[in-house]
């Protein structure tokens, strides 16, 4: 039973949409709040559920190896820890030295410390979404942070603010840090990126932590040839188990020899049993080939049904994550309310996520969620309003707080 | 099978110990390693263990509700969460609007922002272990971190210094931060720095991420009359699994509204259902009370092993968590050596914690090893090295980054 009064515990932004919805429970990418309603996730739970809530083979195998393995463990070494890291190695072997921590924002977090302690150096350039620790909600993340961070900077994906803070920070730049997203950038802005770095001297860190084990077999930088010094991973480690790691050269990691980044919870071997058989099922079920495969569809669901309703909107990206771009701000927030009204989960921005269990029962149910979601906006909004560069440039400030130029001179890639 | 090659990512402190020990299993609180060799752990795994390993009544309990529970859920804000929220606001009445992460540094960062964006200001003056992020690895913490952070500053336990800092960011503290260290510093300390803080009108912030669920029932503020802003929590909110709390008054906690804390590995709706289970089992097995009585006994053991074998050395502390101190820091590192060759798994300086299933056996075997790393100390230090002031100055400096002043001031607790 839900105590009712917990329910003030609730901080508005926890609600994370206006609704406030109190999850019970989910079957693949179909859950139930505590009123019974039900909701497609087109989030695959913020990308940590590749695989889908609750899957059989999962969840069996888990319980069953848990049968024989510890819980938790005296230190946080352990042989299910270094399988682990044997097995990461061999999936993302530019970046074969691994250490782990339990959430994305951790990772991130300790992707600076290396790079700090391997260069000696405080500075960081930034660009994208890094999760919620202080180091990365400076400007222009957070409009007026209590405690402002001169040696985070934050070049909004364009390349002129790169520049120019590389020539203002000589001397004294660890590394650059980039989050790809594939909606919006080519992996051409990534490949000019890390030729700047090289030519700077300075470390490439690259924020996988959404796409790693999504976007592509051995993620994002292995597929468009970029060689970074260090990537961060998280979602698909361990199924929706918390666990993250940062991946880097065994140059790069020598920083992780100088820098303290003690944690209790790498205690918690069942996180690494799970991360181990999730790497298993995701091999021999080929997830990631699933996932592009299972995220097509989705994309095409919604391409028809926008398109059939007459609905201005553009779909944009990678089969396994791509983003619903509408005329304004308001349209958007118009279109995730009625999305939301009528069972399906997402946001506005709001990156669109497949699992391997969306199967044609879900899509079914997708389908007819969508028609009453899109009849409904069409009454909301104004209809002639179309998708135009500016509807983008406001979007990518919004979403990844990327300038107007950086939007524009990768247009090639999304108009 | 461990792959051996995985061994070489070790980075050096990830080993703790000098040893490098790799565990693969425990039962209670005696673990085994790769080699087969056993080990008694005398840390509770870092305090995150206080059922043991393995606890029959948790793991079977926690396997039977993940047959009707899920694994992870869309959104953060989950039925079992709320329910776990509500538990905890009656644990700690005094600090009943409850936020969770899901690592103990997590929690202490967290908290750090929440009083930031409470008060509008930056500064936050500190004393003792928060963890690892960066914020808290600043001097005295790190020597020269390569990102100095001027709005933390640690006062040492030294009142005199907390007083100039006061006086120095005068309009700019949003909190004091303390850490109860019970084996040096007596109530009267942190009902001194509470007075202060309410004095300065800056907020109480108490890391009880170590002691909130094991040195007293309703944590070391309640058992102490002292009324903090915000706690932080960890070990024992869900029994080895990844879980922790900022808990604080609707007052303080109104900063958590303000502020982004977004943290995706709080879908694990497994996590919320071990925690409350964890808590079910507490009060019905009234642990608090049995890693009382476990550890007064763990306790004895050191203090009539040491006496008998004439060594020098001071069993300090509570029952629950406990410091044996020894003449100097070779001293120390000598015994901790020859406790882990004869496997007892401590270090030093390294916090004593009992968990609840230390049986008679555990005892049986610990007393035999104890004898044997004894023997072998006494062949390895100069046994006519007593105790004195000096030894508790330099292990105060080394554990606690404690000015010599603050260990001294508070001898009468010690002494």
């Amino acid at each position: 039973m839900l105590n009712p009064g917990a329910t003030g515990h609730l901080a508005e932004w926890e609600g994370e949409t206006p609704s406030s919805i109190i999850f019970r429970s989910a079957n693949g990418a179909i859950a139930e709040d505590i009123h019974g309603k039900t909701y497609l996730d087109m989030t695959s739970c913020s990308g940590a559920s590749p695989l889908g809530s609750n899957n059989p083979v999962f969840t069996t195998r888990l319980a069953k190896a848990m049968e024989q393995e510890t819980d938790v463990l005296p230190s946080p070494v352990s042989e299910q820890r270094q399988l682990l890291a044997g097995k990461m190695s061999v999936m993302f072997p530019d970046t074969p030295r691994v250490f782990f921590l339990r959430t994305g924002s951790c990772a991130t977090e300790a992707a600076v410390r290396i790079a700090r302690y391997r260069t000696g150096r405080p500075v960081i350039l930034t660009a994208g979404f890094h999760g919620w620790h202080d180091i990365f909600q400076q400007p222009p993340w957070s409009d007026n942070p209590p405690a402002k961070d001169q040696h985070i900077q934050d070049y909004q994906y364009d390349l002129g603010i790169l520049e120019q803070q590389l020539a203002r920070n000589q001397g004294t730049v660890a590394g650059i840090f980039f989050t790809p997203e594939p909606s919006v950038f080519p992996p051409e802005l990534l490949q000019e990126i890390s030729s700047v770095a090289r030519l700077h001297g300075v470390l490439l860190i690259v924020d996988e932590v959404l796409c790693g084990l999504r976007y592509a077999k051995g993620g994002y930088c292995r597929k468009h040839g970029v060689k970074p010094d260090i990537i961060t991973l998280a979602k698909g480690v361990a199924q929706g188990v918390g666990l993250s790691a940062v991946a880097g050269t065994a140059d790069a990691m020598a920083g992780a020899d100088r820098a303290y980044l003690g944690n209790t919870y790498l205690r918690e071997n069942r996180a690494f049993v799970a991360g181990n058989l999730t790497q298993e099922i995701f091999e021999e079920a080929k997830i990631v080939e699933r996932l592009a495969e299972r995220g097509s569809a989705l994309k095409r669901q919604f391409q028809t049904s926008l398109e059939r309703s007459g609905i201005p909107a553009r779909v944009l990206g990678s089969d396994t994550m791509f983003d619903i771009l509408l005329p304004s701000q308001k349209h958007g927030r118009a279109f995730a309310h009625r999305c939301l009204q009528h069972g399906i989960y997402t946001g506005y921005p709001g990156t669109y996520m497949s699992n391997a269990s969306m199967n044609a029962a879900f899509f079914r149910a997708l389908q007819a969620a969508l028609e009453l979601a899109l009849a409904d906006y069409r009454k909301d909004e104004d209809m002639t309003a179309q998708v135009t560069d500016a509807s983008m440039v406001d979007y990518c400030a919004e979403a990844f707080h990327a300038t107007e130029k950086a939007c524009l001179s990768n247009r090639h890639h999304w108009a």
